[in-house]
């Protein structure tokens, strides 16, 4: 059913009180969809703070539990508070580790600590080691909740712990092999189980060259190998090599999407937000977009400290002036093209630092060829339309030579600046997605200017 | 171990020629690792045509199969010149119908038509028809590769079915339940299955309420489906609701990945490229970016046509030329915030066309912060800074009024055209990340500077 459609009906049934009707329809639907319709509905209106709990306890306790991990902040918040201790600890009860770290970091401090007073001690404890490693490192997104094997069992015995603690797993198609110590010394797929034979041990059939990643690794490193390996988890041990939980591929999938919108938002000079746009207020918007509005337009001031200084040659040359744009905004393009390109293939592990003179040698051919294309077309243009058809008579060949010889020179420019600053960016400890389009732009835009006024100058003799 | 490493370890052994200890080191490597170091060495150069089929004989058939699907297009096509008819009938056979179309759509004419001769008349109908459904369809994705169960099966005859037939299936752990008629009528889950009774039907156990798509869906919309819903798999149905193939999380992912790439370099004015930036050579870059920097170069022109027409006015004011840098930067940049935070929600489905007049509204409001905030700190700047400290005579307060004025009304204007474009694109069916940075930037530029011309003219009385 379109979300729409599941809208409709749920409104129907909501207005006309039909509550078994509503358990049924609800019970069919896949969590993510309720969760997306209970929020429009929220928004619209339509949803009050006395119906949310009435709707929620209709819904069958596992896909409750469900539903509440896929529901936005603001739905859980007043969730939370019409809870009765008792609905949130069986709530909290049902809910996978890594779904009650997310909504505990969504929380504000006193709904954080009825939900830590709900849970039982030991779950308190993983929940507040797994809050305690950095964020976006492997550690803050892992789940400790896996199936772990011995390598004495049977694969029979095997089957046997899968049936009696799988329900309470995040996934059991790879469960893993841990020593004594708790060390992890091989993976097994449920696949490969169901393959063996019953008698076979697991240490038969385990797979011992194990690929894994440490708490502190990078989620986005973590994510990557996922994708990279087609693996649908991937253990995570800690210093001294102990399994101490596991990363699912749906988790690695939204930390794919979070780090692409992440990486668009610092291009384009935007903090990012953990938020989507359509849930965040105008004044948070404005503050994740104003100090890089600010910063840029501080910096684009020093483009007008150059125009400044050539302003005799200026007025002595006024059709010079029609160019400007053109030439920042080629440059700028012609940067960002090049920024872009080098930000997504660091960010998808494809460069590296010391690949920085393939990628610059690259850069300047393609940059030749660009520019060339664009000075005789532009020349071309000039000659034709603005002198010919427009009998712009100031524009003669000299000026749009030195207006096509800037082209060439400002390209070359720009792909260098473009492709150089996010790899030396990436080298320095910083992201490189914030040396994208805005900020070559600025500093395209001020070496534009100084090598047009340069070759007017010259060739013009201003 | 890291991928330099493996580097290493191999380059010496095919140095040494030592085969059993390069064939024993290979086999404990994830597949994905071994064809990114085979590239490296052919890039090179270390990996000669006649040492790629014999590293490649020295691999288990299964792990052969898998590197092959993971190697790049370059290697795989100088693999399959070198080898035997057998050869290629083997490795063909050992691949999942998905990443035999994938090869097949990267080969040129001669070699698609022998990988074809090599395959079973079954399997040449399979990849013919996934080859006929549209380009980034589900259909075109999928594979066929599927464990299907019949709804009266006991759950012991269900992990018969898995035991026998799972080695070829590109998954095991969702089984689909369909009718006499091929109609999808539920799935199991492995896990289902394992915590079930033996003797339970698959009827008993199967959840009817299948989420599925279409053989004609778009590609990103089925794995935004399978990332929301947190599926490993997603069934596709032809048009008469018959199971045809599934779309599995692995593929999903890299779905995600491409379609985020190909958004990232459309918003900076580059055509999306199916290979990574180091496998493209120059030639290939530059025809991607050429045609949009010459379509923009050209657009840029129309700022210039305005600036001729404003030549006395800028010729009696030559302290106004300064700040069209600016002025131009600082509304790109608000036109381009707006402009990437709405084509990114738009492809994460987070807001669609109906919602234009909230997104306008809010858009509004962040613009009139935006605008005052830089107002009020360019008015300063300019007075502190510009006419205070750099004695800046000609720069008097009327005309940083005109400047700040003119910086108000083009944020407004940036951000209005900068949010309305794209959701306007993606309504008439156009592609919205087009619509991003460079030709949102070219519209605000035009904006911008006849604004400023006109509050100029009006308030300097020019």
């Amino acid at each position: 059913m379109e979300e729409k459609e599941l809208y409709d009906v749920i409104l129907e049934l909501l207005r006309a009180k039909k509550g078994a009707a509503l358990k049924k329809e609800l019970s069919e639907q896949e969590p993510a969809d309720i969760a997306a319709v209970l929020l429009e509905l929220w928004d619209d209106h339509e949803l009050s703070e006395e119906d949310l709990p009435i709707v929620f306890r209709i819904l069958p306790k596992e896909l409750a539990a469900e539903v509440f991990a896929e529901m936005d902040s603001d739905l859980t918040e007043a969730l939370i508070k019409s809870f009765s201790d008792k609905e949130l600890k069986s709530v909290m009860n049902e809910m996978f580790i890594d779904d009650a770290v997310d909504l505990i970091e969504e929380m504000p401090a006193n709904v954080v600590s009825r939900i830590l007073a709900s849970v039982d001690p030991a779950t308190r404890r993983t929940i507040n080691q797994i809050l305690d490693y950095p964020d976006d490192s492997a550690g803050s997104i892992m789940t400790t909740e896996y199936v772990a094997l011995k390598p004495n069992m049977t694969v029979a015995e095997a089957f046997d712990v899968i049936r009696k603690t799988g329900v309470d797993k995040e996934t059991i198609y790879t469960c893993y092999v841990t020593d004594a110590e708790r060390h992890l010394i091989g993976i097994v797929s449920a696949k490969d189980l169901m393959l063996a034979k019953q008698d076979d041990t697991v240490s038969d059939i385990m797979e011992e060259n194990v690929v894994f990643v440490t708490t502190v690794d990078d989620q986005e490193e973590v994510a990557n190998d996922l994708r990279k390996y087609n693996f649908l988890a991937i253990p995570v041990v800690d210093k001294e090599g102990r399994l101490v939980g596991i990363v699912t591929v749906d988790d690695a999938m939204d930390v794919l999407q979070e780090e692409a919108t992440e990486d668009i938002e610092k291009m384009a000079a935007i903090t990012p937000s953990d938020r989507a746009y359509v849930r965040t207020g105008v004044f948070e918007t404005y503050a994740k977009r104003i100090p890089w509005l600010l910063l840029l337009m501080i910096s684009a001031t020093f483009t007008g400290i150059i125009i400044s200084n050539y302003e005799n040659a200026l007025a002595a040359q006024v059709v010079l002036t029609a160019f400007i744009p053109m030439l920042m905004d080629t440059a700028g393009n012609c940067g960002s093209q090049a920024s872009v390109t080098v930000i997504r293939s660091l960010s998808l592990d494809e460069i590296e630092f010391s690949d920085i003179f393939k990628v610059i040698f690259k850069e300047l051919r393609v940059a030749l060829l660009c520019g060339v294309t664009l000075a005789v077309a532009n020349f071309a243009k000039m000659m034709l339309v603005d002198r010919m058809l427009l009998h712009n008579t100031a524009l003669t060949p000299l000026v749009a030579g030195v207006v096509c010889l800037t082209l060439v020179v400002v390209v070359f420019f720009a792909k260098f600046v473009g492709c150089t600053l996010p790899m030396i960016a990436k080298k320095l400890g910083f992201d490189p997605a914030v040396m994208a389009s805005p900020f070559i732009t600025t500093i395209v835009d001020a070496i534009s200017l100084i090598v047009y006024f340069r070759f007017a100058s010259l060739m013009l003799s201003l």
